[in-house]
């Protein structure tokens, strides 16, 4: 008993994406049908797509940057009802009984989160994502898109938005505070954008000066081009935060050293390397290297409303389905301004 | 216009002590003099010694954990008198005038803090430390030893009790945490006696079982030999903090993966290896890894309190003057028992 929709898949590990059509199952008592609107591409379905986490599940249909319009609830849905534009982010399904699940942590559920594609559901069905027609959610794991939004580029903040506020808001960004944002591609460019309306002096901390203009428009108060050392020197251990959204390659003692006393840098990206420390950075001015991982659903609502009301959002390059495959190669060339968005009503 | 006291001297990197007599200057109105009764080994005192650092001042007389009465005052002294029982630590003095200082964190001073061996002082002098008959210091660097405590014992704390105290009062141990302590030598036997006396659930984490009867004696709820994978098991995301006391040639990874969620390891030891840990250890659960230097003088002087009232104090052995050579091997060896205190009265 299933639905048919169109979606794009990959077949196997760094396949082209196919126009197929995915399943999806009829509703339980607690699930909503959205007809998807836009689904973002993260640099994480990348690394999915093309299996270089290694755990990736074949055929896929990434996407977990979710919005669009409620079209069916079941008889128990209480939160949403038909006609919502509502998103949906980086999973679908938790116990919602542990400790995790009951601070609002779903992420973390001790049972074990279900991702939003590429992941095993409770039921063991393959979960598959956003690069589709429609998706059937269970309404827990569903949030409210505020009104008057721009709906394609609030799409990027089921992902890039919440992972960047959640650190932001826990390490206390805000009045008379320092942050500084490493790199400044889907995620980074969020961040500086949340950042800057929390009320926190706000530095990009990119390789280049390439995208200075976009940063100080984005609400950044200054832009250092990490590439010229001498650049970095005035902000030598003056930082409260850091968000490093950037993987392989960050010298992470040159940023540590960016942190004034009781400092933290966050790292958000997911690099195959490991992160090198000197004991050394950390000791001198007590500093710390945390992660973060998106956010729960409370507070994924709160940072929609948040940016709706404070008028941010992601700037995007809205895309048709026939052209994933290409943006998929200038997300990692960085040659995306600042987060490709797929118009799901080219799917079909 | 100094005074000579007897002190004990290496004329160069890693060279044997000798008996020597060194200079103590004249009283600055807020200085006061210490008749030292006994001064700690702490295994920094033998990377300083032996220049492992590469920042070692010769000749030295190392020694930062400092017992003794104050036999004379300056004019402008208040806070200390004549007769006085007080103890100083691992810096004796700093600017007081910046954000760190007006914060109680005299570590961190902006101008530079003056460390009490092997540092240059304002005034341009190299400071020397405590495994000498007498010492001056500036007042405001030097703290009450309560009343009757055992003054040998309490010694270690003016290092090794505040750097373990200072973390585990920032990150919240106490009641309802769960507390791991990486390491059961200097550092790590009194972070255990503290951590258990603020409440805490306490687990030594060390390499072999063999202090195991100690470590339950000092206040541990449990006690796991790490060198068995399967024993570390059972903890594996439950710890809210962890102190890892150990320097060189500890598995990070290992270590993240027993923090439960939003839990913090904290490194006190100076590893000259690079601290690596995988992102993925810190993303998942949003761990953190920090870093802790000492602590302040307020800071000091309330822990040194918490000790006195909670009967707690490092496990010690009394050594002379004539041992200090073959004692450092016994610390480099993880061979004392748990704290090297050389009894003063010995120098002369």
């Amino acid at each position: 008993m299933t639905t048919t929709v169109p979606a794009l898949s990959v077949s196997s590990a760094g396949a082209a994406f196919e126009k197929v059509e995915i399943e999806r199952r009829d509703l339980r008592p607690d699930d909503v049908r959205i007809d998807i609107a836009f689904a973002g591409i993260c640099h994480s379905d990348i690394h999915q797509a093309r299996d270089e986490w290694g755990q990736g599940i074949f055929p896929m249909t990434p996407g977990h940057e979710i919005v669009g319009t409620v079209v069916e609830v079941g008889d128990q849905v209480t939160r949403h009802q038909v006609g919502d534009v509502v998103g949906v982010g980086c999973f679908v399904d938790s116990c919602l009984e542990c400790e995790a699940c009951k601070d609002g942590e779903e992420m973390f559920c001790e049972r074990g989160v279900v991702q939003t594609y590429s992941s095993k559901g409770y039921d063991g069905e393959v979960t598959q994502g956003g690069y589709s027609g429609e998706v059937v959610v269970r309404d827990h794991f569903v949030v409210k898109v505020p009104d008057g939004v721009d709906l394609a580029a609030t799409t990027p903040l089921l992902c890039a938005g919440i992972t960047t506020y959640s650190p932001l808001k826990r390490y206390g960004a805000g009045p008379g505070t320092k942050v500084g944002v490493i790199g400044m591609g889907g995620l980074g460019h969020v961040a500086v954008k949340i950042a800057s309306a929390m009320g926190a002096e706000v530095v990009v901390l990119s390789r280049t000066d390439a995208k200075k203009d976009d940063g100080l428009e984005f609400g950044a108060d200054d832009y250092v081009a990490t590439e010229d050392k001498a650049a970095t020197k005035p902000h030598r251990a003056t930082f409260d935060l850091i968000l490093n959204t950037v993987g392989d390659g960050v010298d992470i003692d040159a940023f540590l050293g960016l942190l004034g006393r009781g400092g933290t840098m966050v790292n958000l990206g997911a690099p195959s390397d490991k992160l090198e420390a000197s004991a050394f950075s950390l000791l001198t001015m007590r500093r710390a290297m945390a992660g973060s991982m998106v956010g729960g659903l409370a507070e994924t609502q709160e940072m929609l409303d948040f940016c709706a009301e404070h008028d941010i959002a992601a700037t995007v390059e809205v895309i048709s389905a026939d052209q994933v495959d290409e943006y998929y190669d200038k997300v990692v060339d960085g040659d995306v301004r600042y987060r490709a968005v797929i118009d799901a009503s080219t799917l079909g």
